[in-house]
């Protein structure tokens, strides 16, 4: 049995980033840039009227009020045509290209007419005043967007501003999802007297949707017998970058996954790992040809070696939803090429008393709310939450507390590490 | 001129939740809740194994080291069939119903064989060890999840958990896409000489997907002409419950779109709000008949007036950005029934000087990152930022500094108000 650290450093040393694949704009929401976007030109390319009003020489505007003959209407969209002489203005809108001669704009509530094609400029305007200057945001060939960069909304419009129209991304991985227990039942069915519904399989295809993952297998529910789940791991091995396995992974007699995942060529890198909820937890790595789609964009070599993953989490609901958020999405994470994999953790007070982490680090469901007396967050166990097969006591949490291995019980008023479930902080943007 | 909050109030006052729907679990994810889900029977059902070992009358094993006489199998997902006698156990796998005269399991690993069918208990198990009684996590008629929860996968796990294959929710609204300007060109297209290319476009497209918006007309570019304007937005207005326009929102000569919003029957609630950037903003409601969707499943009338809603937004991208974020996500988190829609707030200290807020409320594009000296987060302005045209400073933050309208200027050192851009504290699990 290693530890949570141990697991993670396995799990990050063995996993291989997918290929880069060139993907429109539109598709990249969430995904990590693999290339830099640079400008294509000046930004703005033109010496840019940031408001409405005239533009004007600063020297004629030096000693307002003063008078100015308007010589027309310089709109935004239309190349300039009119230049601007001593004692002469332009109208001008907001966006346009300021007029040769012109190195200034007043705005329009600082002017007033003064008759037929004439105006009076009541406030001096200093050169540069309500322009952007061509080049000021990013100078053509500059890197505007960094490889690494995770695509937020914002950066999607910095990249469709220089007219990158596809992009360099890290495709998010083909997903197979594999729920293996003789007890099981598909959520939609009613279950007899000993089953009970499957609930790992909505989660898990939830949770990767919600990192991106578009592609996912629906492997269904297999019965604890040692043949059938070989057969559907290695076709869902075959189709898919990475299988997800609930159930079947402890060491008891049903126990089959292990010994197929061994059998079916698969490199156990790790199996047990000192976590509470979610220890029998399995992670392999297969490398085989095959039409694997990770990087299929960029290798013209369908023969080539491709790395596959598979991670087998405990079939109790709360245990794989703790592997999952723990170990699966760092290892979905890291094939997207994100650079922060790990679930980030925060400080919040504890305002209950929560119990020692004898040996494993223990993950206790919580609720995590803003506390404006510590100028911070709050954080409390949910209440009557009986363990790990009790998905409505995690349905409750907001957030788990994480308890180092080894932890003393954690004082009401101490402070403690909390991994968050929602997106309190914010949406991506 | 109003001030921000007063904005908001305006907003969630003239804003009025869609009708729920019914809709599979699978496209549950990030809606909330609009109906109670309830558990259809006991969770778990039966008195359940939660380890691999052997089911046993406690009384018997009190005095453990003893020996017992091994009946059978119970396996899980069978109903049980065997009787736990007195001297008698039934070895049992995790999920699996505990047999009638049985009331507590030994782990397989405190037994070993004492011949055929008789095993040793080497550990004494109190009644109830290793077994989660039935009803413990839930009973029958019980809500486990309440009108207003925000599902995520976990939750979707619940649901599954009780056989609930749809959920009462808020749909997400269809929203129509418009950018106005005579100066703008499609982000695929090469802009001319006083061209740039529409960055606000794919921008809030990203943004509304990122909300769980899948209906997303877009509108395309318009350029500032008012019968161009009219025509579309009353064509997005009719198929759409939500437009989001960009652009001509000011008061110049070009600044059409308060007037056609106003002509097509729109209320306008609010233009302008002392917010930076941004400011220029307006939000009007239009209450008529049409083919809305948002009730569209609960609703049997078509010609029942429903309210449509108009946003508009400046077109610097950086203004649309924050314009959407601060206003625009708060609408559609609204219709969306979501409970928490303001855009949340952390506290972080400042590392370096901030210029004061005269009058408006100022948003600072900025880098928020984990600070363990401070014990929480440390933010400082992005370098380089020249105002609300600047996309690439935008794209270097990953929060944005709120500066509350009348503020000094904000010191080294001292603690400030963070919206974050990123979802930094985890995903939605």
């Amino acid at each position: 049995m290693i530890t949570y650290e141990q697991a993670l450093d396995v799990l990050l040393s063995q996993t291989v980033p997918a290929d880069p694949a060139r993907l429109p704009l539109a598709d990249c929401l969430g995904l990590t840039l693999a290339g830099s976007v640079t400008a294509d030109r000046d930004c703005p390319p033109f010496d840019r009227a940031m408001m409405d009003g005239y533009a004007v020489r600063s020297a004629d505007v030096a000693a307002a009020p003063v008078e100015l003959a308007v010589l027309g209407d310089q709109p935004a969209g239309a190349a300039p045509t009119l230049v601007v002489g001593p004692g002469q203005a332009v109208g001008i809108s907001t966006g346009a290209p300021l007029p040769e001669g012109a190195d200034a704009v007043v705005r329009v509530e600082n002017t007033e007419s003064a008759g037929e094609c004439r105006i009076r400029v009541r406030v001096a305007a200093a050169a540069g005043a309500n322009v952007a200057a061509a080049g000021v945001d990013a100078i053509r060939g500059q890197t505007v967007l960094a490889p690494g960069t995770l695509l937020t909304p914002a950066r999607l419009a910095a990249a469709a501003a220089v007219g990158a129209a596809q992009l360099w991304v890290y495709p998010a991985p083909r997903v197979g999802l594999l729920a293996t227990g003789d007890e099981l039942v598909h959520h939609t069915l009613s279950p007899g007297v000993a089953q009970v519904r499957d609930s790992t399989g909505p989660m898990l295809e939830a949770a990767l949707r919600r990192m991106g993952v578009a592609a996912i297998e629906r492997g269904g529910l297999c019965r604890d017998v040692e043949a059938d789940i070989r057969g559907r791991l290695a076709g869902l091995l075959e189709r898919n970058d990475v299988v997800l396995v609930t159930g079947g992974v402890s060491v008891g007699g049903h126990d089959h996954v292990p010994g197929v995942v061994a059998g079916l060529g698969g490199q156990v890198r790790f199996h047990r790992v000192a976590i509470k909820p979610g220890g029998p937890v399995l992670f392999a790595t297969a490398d085989r040809s095959g039409p694997g789609t990770v990087g299929a964009a960029t290798d013209p070599d369908p023969r080539r070696p491709r790395r596959r993953y598979v991670l087998a989490l405990p079939g109790n609901p709360v245990s794989s939803s703790v592997g999952w958020l723990m170990l699966g999405s760092v290892l979905v994470g890291r094939l997207m090429g994100r650079g922060q994999v790990r679930p980030p953790r925060i400080l919040a007070m504890c305002g209950r008393e929560v119990g020692p982490a004898p040996g494993r680090m223990t993950l206790v469901p919580a609720r995590l709310r803003p506390d404006d007396k510590f100028a911070g967050w709050r954080v409390e166990p949910v209440e009557e939450y009986t363990g790990s097969a009790d998905v409505f006591g995690l349905a409750r949490a907001n957030a788990l507390i994480v308890r180092p291995a080894g932890a003393d019980r954690l004082a009401r008023g101490a402070v403690c590490e909390v991994v968050s479930l929602e997106t309190m902080m914010g949406g991506l943007m």
